[in-house]
């Protein structure tokens, strides 16, 4: 019998060969409050395996530097006939043993904004059929008896079917004795076949929301039958080496042949999710017949090989705001090729549909009188403000850096990423927490927020954000006029050297939100609005399940409002994808939503430079912004 | 000055270089009668350049292999600073100078037939508008603003985009201050919109109508907005290598990579002979927007790539009758990527949109009372008969020969080949013309006709086909048990060797001619009709120009009745695909037809090889069916 050994208590025990991991652990005494119930989908119970082999089934539910680390999870992990050494991780329990898939960022939303049930009413639709056999008296071709049997369902509508679908359809309906399931996209002016199928495959049919960024790319796979999200898959988008912010990658794709690189770049980025989604839960991407892409402007144009160029030059005019027709094979997605691909209405060049998606998320959709405020941190921020009579739209630039994009250590959210930091007020040395609570990879943005906030408060930094070189510590390193402070030592480290962040990418860390914090501050003024007047304000951006308000207030990032107004909601634009794939009533809303929306350029403003200049101290050049920061600090 | 000297007159005359050759011709009192006044394009003034350049204008009107024998159009060369000799045709003037291209096909058809110019109404249009400006204002992008631009004149209907015509479009807005034009495709539920291009190209609208025969490919450019006839080409199926009729396609095509390959080879000759149209009158295939193509429901399913297999299976049910919606891209076509392409409706298995598509070149589809009989002699024979209140239909399997296939010298009906022949009584021997009147390359279906009907009536073949071996003649070659019968010797023949027919090749001629004989006698006998009943007997196939009525009567092919009921219509097929492309009547017109077309199988009736087998025979072991034949030979 195989003997377990769990670390670091070194606690061993005997157990049958092919004993589930998480069994042995109870039975060891190492109970782990599981969220998702052992059906391997919270990461609640991530262990790694020091030595020795295992039978294990976690495949495509860490990802694949987890995975080579050793790390599994104990409810999908069987024990071979042979020892095995296993490290339970430190921090144990709900709040440090729990692994991020980002499909939880979908919990965060208040529920009740999700489609209902009668609104579920997805685009494409599978359908049963029983079509007759042929028979020579009637004189019809297997098209004609299959279409004479879904019009009995669906009444004498026009059906358009493409090449490949009849192409196969001859043995398809000879398969099963023309028992067929048909996938049905219904437009208003023609109905679709997407696909037909042998057989009944009603209840494997799927759709994929789309969230494209311009760092980061998210897709989730969802079952259309149950209006559910099965799971979530992040990267970062392949064409960040073209540029980091959407001017850099209009400029790119001055030549045609780059536009046509950048593209392929996302598109990569996008099918490599949507493989390993679909091999990760047993799906096939041909099984997948519908997808809804959100995105700014820009990536939408560089997605679908548009010239961006005018989207930059004056009147700042996109090729187009929305898309419902295309289909994924025109695209170069890879699910079914006859799927359509339903791209989100954007309002204009600067805000594109990633926000009309978003705001499916929160109140402003809700149809209600109470002004409420809607703040997207992206590479690009975008705000909304209004309510049921007007809504105001703006963007700003913010850079990349809350995605870890142009800081020496930042990362995404995601397995490794320090996300919660404290700093000792005596020794200025940072304690913190990883996502999966393994050792550090790096830094994602909700983990630099709490850091510049524990510096800040603990007077490490000064409001320019210069680290103190008049204290000695031993988390701060000064090589020349650089300093840098260490916020994992070499050996706390996964990386084999010490995880960091320079005064450099403090700079970058405070154009950031002083990007955003100036943009919410002109929008305000700009509609003549209080704070005060704010009914709730919704932050949506990538820092996966955490985003500490009363710290992103601290280094000035959101206004000094009181904190129960505030609701973080995730990656909303993702979040809206999926709203839209499943519920036609929800695309109608964002479709009403994006008309209504009114653009301000805030550049062409007076002010904003001055708002922007004192909006990257820490947390501003006028404390008087910030009351509750200014009374902690008495 | 330049000295031209013509032969065989050897008339000469000294003209200033660059003289138009005609000109020259007129002037040494060479007179043609041109029956297109010169425009190149009717063929009657084609001369062969013996020795000398000229500048020549000929291409793509005259084959490579005319053209490389020298042969020019002489109202599109000039003469150079050099002397020329140049060769005038042996019979000149109308009936033995002319060249045939196969355009003129289109003039046998009954002017009164075609669609009148106020059914001319293309399934495509093109449609000139200025779109505004972009401004920042409206916050329109390129797409709405021309949408609605284009809904100011054709309503507020919703328009479908394809990518490609969307990623070209912000630069063709730009490149003549927003005037553009459209082409459009209306179609009951939506409109598409084909292409989008810089400034007024309304006029360079073209559409292609293709005939797919078993054996013969042709296509037809059509000018769209003028809805006429540019110029037709044909060349062989490059399937024949795959067997030469439609059973055995389906035969090969049983391995799914051979299906592929049947698909591949018919649209490389589809896409060569576009190309050589287009090539020949300065039109980019791009700028053909519409196809509609007409063929038996095999090559039909082979084209599209769907398994033909389930058509020669009881109970002999096609995959599709009729497609609408297919665009070029997706079946392979090289026009326009996004063009439709239209296949003509077909009744059944056996009677395809080739029948549907001739039909229309017939008063059957002039709703008249008169009941008439339509015969289309191709590798399948197919038979219309009835009027306004009946249409039956059935077909027979006549193979290749009348189009040259499986007869050692046979081609198609194209320049060189031997389409009528006279046999001397006395010696034996045959004199003939060639198409174009030059050296001939081969015998096409005519010219078998006139040589089996010179031969029998001659007496030098007997009713079973075989060549008399008693009474010597130059022109007949024995060996052992087979005889040849030599049409043209080896320094007669622009192939080098003697062009003859074998005793091999007489039988294969009667199989096919039995096969329309008896499909007709045996339709007549199920409809209960006399011969004298029909108002009009229509004559379809690839013939070229001409088709000897007394003849094909003579050897028994075609009932023996009275002349004047019979009309000779050329290739129907190909034509009443033009009528379609050019009028959307005439395609609602077609769809009628094949709805109330009665599909009859032949093969299952009583009595049809009985039939079958007496026909034979030349003319037929029964001659009181051929009184006026019999009566000729008392």
């Amino acid at each position: 019998m195989p003997v377990i050994t769990f670390e670091p208590s070194g606690k061993t025990l005997e157990v049958a060969p092919g004993t589930e991991l998480l069994e042995a652990m109870s039975k060891a005494g190492i109970d782990i409050d599981l969220s998702c119930g052992g059906e391997g989908t919270c990461g609640d119970c991530i262990v790694q395996v020091k030595s020795g082999d295992v039978d294990c089934q976690s495949q495509g539910m860490l990802s694949g530097s987890a995975l080579s680390d050793g790390h599994v999870l104990a409810c999908r992990t069987r024990v071979l006939d042979k020892p095995v050494v296993i490290e339970i991780p430190q921090q144990s329990g709900k709040e440090g043993g729990q692994f991020v898939d980002e499909t939880d960022s979908v919990l965060l939303i208040r529920q009740e904004l999700f489609p209902r049930e009668w609104q579920h009413d997805p685009l494409t639709l599978k359908w049963l059929v029983q079509v007759p056999a042929p028979q020579q008296e009637d004189g019809l071709s297997d098209l004609e008896r299959l279409t004479r049997t879904v019009q009995k369902d669906w009444g004498r509508l026009d059906f358009h079917y493409s090449l490949p679908v009849i192409q196969k359809l001859a043995d398809v309906l000879r398969t099963q004795d023309g028992l067929v399931t048909i996938t049905l996209v219904r437009s208003l002016q023609l109905y679709y076949i997407v696909d037909v199928e042998p057989g009944n495959q009603t209840t494997r049919h799927y759709g994929i929301a789309i969230d494209v960024g311009t760092t980061t790319v998210a897709v989730q796979l969802v079952s259309l039958p149950l209006a559910r999200v099965i799971a979530t898959r992040t990267a970062y988008n392949d064409q960040v080496v073209c540029g980091l912010d959407v001017i850099s990658r209009i400029n790119y794709a001055q030549k045609p042949d780059r536009l046509k690189e950048l593209s392929v770049r996302v598109l990569r980025t996008i099918n490599t999710l949507v493989h390993e989604v679909c091999r990760a839960y047993g799906v096939e991407p041909e099984e997948i017949s519908n997808a809804v892409v959100a995105g700014n402007t820009t990536m939408i144009h560089l997605l679908l090989g548009l010239k961006p160029e005018y989207i930059r030059l004056e009147p700042y005019t996109p090729t187009l705001l929305e898309a419902r027709y295309f289909t994924s094979q025109e695209i170069g997605l890879e699910i079914n090729p006859n799927s359509w691909v339903y791209i989100s209405p954007a309002v204009g060049s600067y805000v594109g549909g990633d926000i009309t998606s978003g705001l499916l998320c929160t109140d402003i959709a809700a149809d209600s009188d109470a002004v409420n405020l809607f703040i997207d941190i992206g590479t690009n921020g975008e705000l909304v403000v209004g309510n049921n009579e007007f809504l105001l739209t703006c963007a700003c630039s913010a850079g990349p850096a809350f995605e870890g994009g142009g800081i020496e250590f930042g990362m995404r959210a995601s397995l490794g990423a320090i996300e919660k930091v404290q700093v000792d007020p005596e020794t200025g040395v940072a304690s913190f927490q990883t996502i999966g609570n393994v050792l550090p990879r790096g830094i994602c943005g909700s983990g630099m927020i709490a850091l510049l906030a524990g510096l800040s408060t603990t007077g490490w930094i000064d409001a320019a954000g210069k680290l103190d070189r008049d204290r000695p510590s031993p988390a701060i390193e000064i090589q020349g006029r650089q300093a840098s402070y260490i916020i994992a030592a070499k050996q706390q480290s996964a990386i084999g050297k010490p995880i960091a962040i320079s005064e450099t990418d403090i700079e970058n860390i405070l154009r950031a939100k002083a990007a955003i914090f100036s943009a919410v501050a002109m929008m305000l003024e700009q509609t003549g609005l209080n704070v005060a007047d704010l009914h709730q304000v919704y932050i949506a951006g990538g820092f996966g399940r955490f985003l500490d308000i009363e710290k992103a207030i601290c280094i000035g990032l959101l206004p000094d409002v009181p904190r129960e107004k505030y609701l973080y909601i995730g990656n909303s634009s993702l979040t809206g994808a999926f709203m839209v794939l499943v519920s036609q009533e929800f695309r109608e809303k964002q479709l009403q939503l994006a008309k209504r929306m009114t653009y301000i350029d805030l550049s062409v403003k007076p002010g904003y430079m001055n708002q922007y200049v004192g909006a990257l101290f820490l947390p501003h050049t006028n404390m008087e912004l910030f009351p509750t920061v200014k009374r902690s600090r008495l």
